[in-house]
């Protein structure tokens, strides 16, 4: 496996289409007891639940590309590093549907705290892929100190976001959820910034 | 992500490929108490329910390669928009799954206006992106007005016969399902001849 | 879409792939009331099922490539045609789950008969298809009449033999299985020949 | 199909992905009677299931390519080898979900034979798939006998191990299921030993 990382995107590209499209898997069809349309209303937590992980992974896609351009040649420890990676992008349907289904009820505080907590595991996560990377000696020549710093600060960033979320969840939970939508819009600008710069 | 849009298109037919057939998990075994053909024959509303989402997604798949056709390079506001689309192609299977359940019932007014309602989002949205392509300057030199108010008229149709069959549907839920089929064969007429020409 | 026919290859793949993959959906876990051994083995139907579906998608995989190859370009009736073989390929994980459930009922003989009916089904339109390829004047120059005519036999008796186990499955639900496992073996053990031809 | 193998990877490919992400579906939202901190801590015995599958099903991905890269062409029985291991992976999540399930009952040893045996079938078909590739005489010229001896021995100590852990799980579970990590462990290490090499 030492070659370029075409072929880890193309599987990493596949895992991030298909965890993203199983998301709509949670949403189940209401019983009309009360009419369909009650019913359909009833299931706000599922809507919320999948526009925000489906963020987050459309999100994560985009900066995996941008990861990946860094490299030259894909090795071992990469490999299982972005593997790691994968299993935390294939467990996000779960964290969702626990969500969805607590965020109405008395475990609400709970719910949003186990969500930013996959969240900041992921975000560790990718703190360890771009440490890997960086420790491989295989990025690109013209990948200098500055960039370095500026990833490894967005990726320090997120992971304290998580954090402070899942805490800030027991105080009132959707403060905990405005503060992830937060920090991936901040993601989106800077984004946005970097490339038009 | 200033690049070309193949790697776009990838994941993108990623996810198509993935929600329509996703489509056939909304079919669920009968149960024979009266025979299993009869408990085959009441599913009736699922075949129906299946063959039309299948057919949409279908044609939103062409439809995407012959949008992106007319890009050069993608930006982010492209990305995002594009992402916003595949959020409601990702959704598909869920008013797919609530028409077929309902459908034979007294709500399937209900059904019907909801399953228009999600596609008409999905037009506005289809709108949204064709707006973002022309605004980013990134539309290929040979592009012209023409084409350009072309699509868009065939964007605000799709919006307009949605929004149509949706109130539709609650004088009559077939006359509803049959107003966007028939924009679905018109689509595809269209499609034809644009090709001989 | 006048095109070569390489992106409408992956599409159809992804959704070879996806159906392929779902088929294990349908072997759900069994409760364990008389040790998890005799659950298990109770499961002997999903596991024919499986087995079944899985081999019959795999050739269909193949088949399709072989087909593919033999035009140069895609127009809009080929796209059609072939999204229309590909609903009846995203369809088969639903007759596979029927025939699991009602194979150890009395109602084996409908299921089997239901199966091959929607292999009946598929066989007509992989027909379809390949009359529309035909048609189309895109063939590529080197398929002669022969290789034609060899094709539409090899369709033909697809049809007919799947109509037939449709039929045989009333006298005995097994002999119409076991003429379908018969057809796609002796498809593989005509690919086999026609490659070291 | 006498065609060099990206085609088949790709398929592969997009199978391999389609199953890891599956792996998921088999964590269901606990009802929370007792908390949801406690409803997620009981679903211990699914997280370890999942990130067992997962690791394998990466690392089965990763031997993949390794073997693939040996063959110039593929042919026909290469296929249908390659079918049935594909069979053998998509199984994979449905002996994850028994494990899940049996893991904290009196089911535990036979939930671990029966994980481990179906790996065993899995090895052995690894072994059938590379003597098929052997004998096709397909091998890349720079292949030697040492290199078919090596993964000769990998394959089959593969397969013995599986065979020892389902034979142990019977005395104790958790050490069925330690053998199993062990040699994914060696495997990788392996792995990266022969890349630094």
């Amino acid at each position: 496996m030492s070659e370029n990382p075409t072929r880890l995107e193309a599987f990493s590209d596949g895992v991030f289409a298909i965890a993203i499209t199983l998301l709509i898997l949670e949403i189940k069809v209401p019983h009309a007891e009360h009419g369909l349309w009650a019913g359909l209303a009833a299931l706000w937590p599922s809507y919320i639940a999948f526009a925000m992980s489906f963020l987050v992974i459309l999100i994560m896609w985009v900066s995996h590309h941008e990861l990946m351009r860094m490299i030259e040649r894909v090795n071992y420890p990469i490999l299982f590093a972005n593997g790691l990676l994968l299993l935390t992008v294939t467990f996000v349907p779960f964290p969702t549907a626990v969500l969805a289904e607590h965020l109405p009820t008395a475990e609400a505080s709970n719910a949003v705290a186990f969500y930013c907590a996959t969240f900041a595991v992921n975000g560790a996560v990718w703190n360890l892929l771009f440490r890997t990377m960086v420790r491989s000696g295989r990025l690109r020549p013209d990948i200098n100190a500055e960039t370095i710093a500026g990833v490894r600060r967005a990726y320090y960033l997120g992971l304290a976001v998580y954090v402070a979320a899942a805490v800030l969840a027991f105080v009132q939970p959707w403060l905990g959820l405005l503060l992830n939508v937060s920090l991936w819009v901040l993601w989106i600008r800077l984004g946005y910034r970097s490339r038009s710069a």
